[in-house]
């Protein structure tokens, strides 16, 4: 359970992070780390190396607990979800994950037992997308801030840029749920079993890096884009680069958000279109390559949802429950 | 001047991170970022990429507001700062800084102008060593958090393992005026002249990328260790991780270290080998080689500081005052 306030809670005897100091931490997580192809330097160098040859891709994603870490949320998970948000963005360039750099601020009155889940996390969601945690840093501070670089290979990149108006507009999975999740996460809906759904959803999501590098291998892919910002505020942003627009005539609703949202008395159209968490891509596909797209992906027993169409001008046009409904721009901004 | 308490004050005019929010706060970046060598991707994209043949080096280095800035400090020397540790981890392991990517955590009180001073370090200090910043993330938090990832390349990279009893022991520069610099920052001791010039060294410490580059070209190094977490600890990870002793018989005091402990009664002993803040490189060089790679330091204008030799045994003696001292394990600890 991840909560300051817990930190000042527990028996007297639980091991914290201010008992072990930040050498014996580093030890244990040295003991842990993996080396790359050709390395040189040992686990807990000042750097890691590795030999390559090729398109590497690089990205960070910060993640931290006042802003991105529901209470009550598995620290498993949030470890699980920081390695998985890093890599969508390689995933959504076209590229694999090779290497993780894990940076972490974390407060001295943090159980020991939270930090190995946490780790454990890290491990879970590095195994499943084949890359490998081969450093990083430690700091204490007041809350926990998670840093996660991941870097990827590519052999075609998936650009935002190259959408044009004609292109099909398609996602890899459909919406809301993550967002049902969190807002689950902050209702403490309990274990209602459509909550429990939505919140495993939001606390475990997957990076589409397998469906990524199926569709490099066809000619198929325009532009892309992860949409972990909300599939309204990535739309908007794929619109802006590319000066098109687009019609969104299939929105893809997730049965599960649709479940929460009416039991539960939430908008679907808010948790599909402005809620975020997802790691999805966002895809425009030429036409003529469609069929071939749809095929790769069942292939790997993926799935393309096919959601609308590029079009010329800057407007985003749903529809929803037979309206057509103008998505403007308001996903979730940071400082406002 | 970085302070918490600072952005509640100001004038109400005052242009703070909550009234640009993230979308222009990143359109601001995105203008600013360059790209690598043979990128496919434009800047403000899921990540960066680059064509890359060789030995890739990565490092992190997270800094925290709390921990790591002195009240007083200048926003552009945290930036600075910031880039310089990163790549000082590079340096130490042979190798040049290629790509920063930069995450941040911000408070939303922050005032823009000060985030456009942190800026303007993290660009004065990559230049300076010749990487790009290519990327990042930007989040909103409690306190400032800066992560900076620094990609870099070497031919030959220094490892932390490979001392052997009987090579020479040395250092990059003198220590001991950087933590003199943090002492001046915390008792506020205004404006005297050697106050000054130490904070401004602790400000303002540059990474020793050309002294390392220049050392790899002889097959002198042994091994090789960033001195960033004090001149003691340091000595003491080089000693556990090569099963080694140290005799530091010609300490690498700073005159200015001198001058600040004398004026201020503050013991030199401590700031020459617990203060830590210097991003000196520290080896352990071949006799044989050791004349050529004096030479070579000083063709490009640096300096090789012979401070000791290698010995069997894990003990690190140091000669002080004309008496032999222990060097106990003591340095700096987050969490504790």
């Amino acid at each position: 359970m991840v909560s300051e306030d817990v930190y000042q809670e527990g028996s007297e005897e639980m091991k914290r992070l201010r008992d072990l100091g930040e050498r014996e931490l580093i030890n244990w997580i040295v003991k842990r780390l993996d080396e790359c192809d050709g390395a040189t330097l040992p686990p807990g160098d000042d750097a890691s190396d590795m030999l390559f040859k090729g398109r590497l891709l690089m990205s960070c994603d910060m993640l931290a607990a006042s802003t991105d870490i529901p209470p009550g949320m598995r620290i498993e998970d949030v470890g699980f979800k920081a390695i998985t948000s890093a890599t969508s963005d390689i995933a959504a360039k076209g590229g694999r994950p090779l290497a993780y750099l894990i940076s972490l601020m974390l407060p001295p009155d943090m159980p020991f037992e939270d930090f190995q889940g946490l780790w454990r996390g890290f491990e879970e969601a590095a195994r499943l997308y084949g890359g490998k945690i081969v450093g990083g840093d430690i700091n204490s501070g007041k809350e926990i801030v998670i840093d996660v670089t991941c870097l990827g290979e590519a052999e075609r990149t998936f650009s935002r840029l190259g959408a044009r108006p004609g292109d099909i507009l398609a996602t890899t999975g459909e919406f809301g749920a993550q967002a049902a999740g969190l807002h689950a996460f902050i209702s403490g809906l309990g274990d209602d079993p459509i909550s429990s759904k939505v919140a495993k959803k939001f606390s475990r999501p997957i990076a589409r890096v397998e469906e990524a590098l199926e569709l490099t291998k066809i000619p198929a892919i325009t532009s892309s884009i992860d949409s972990s910002d909300g599939l309204a505020e990535s739309l908007h942003e794929l619109a802006e680069f590319n000066d098109v627009g687009f019609i969104v005539d299939n929105p893809p609703v997730s049965e599960d958000a649709r479940a929460y949202a009416e039991k539960f008395g939430v908008d679907l159209f808010d948790l599909v279109f402005y809620g975020g968490e997802e790691y999805e891509l966002i895809l425009t596909i030429k036409p003529r390559f469609l069929d071939e797209a749809i095929k790769s992906l069942e292939r790997i027993g993926g799935r393309l949802f096919i959601i609308g169409r590029v079009v010329e001008g800057g407007d985003i046009m749903a529809r929803w429950r037979g309206e057509w409904v103008d998505l403007e721009r308001r996903g979730y901004q940071h400082f406002i």
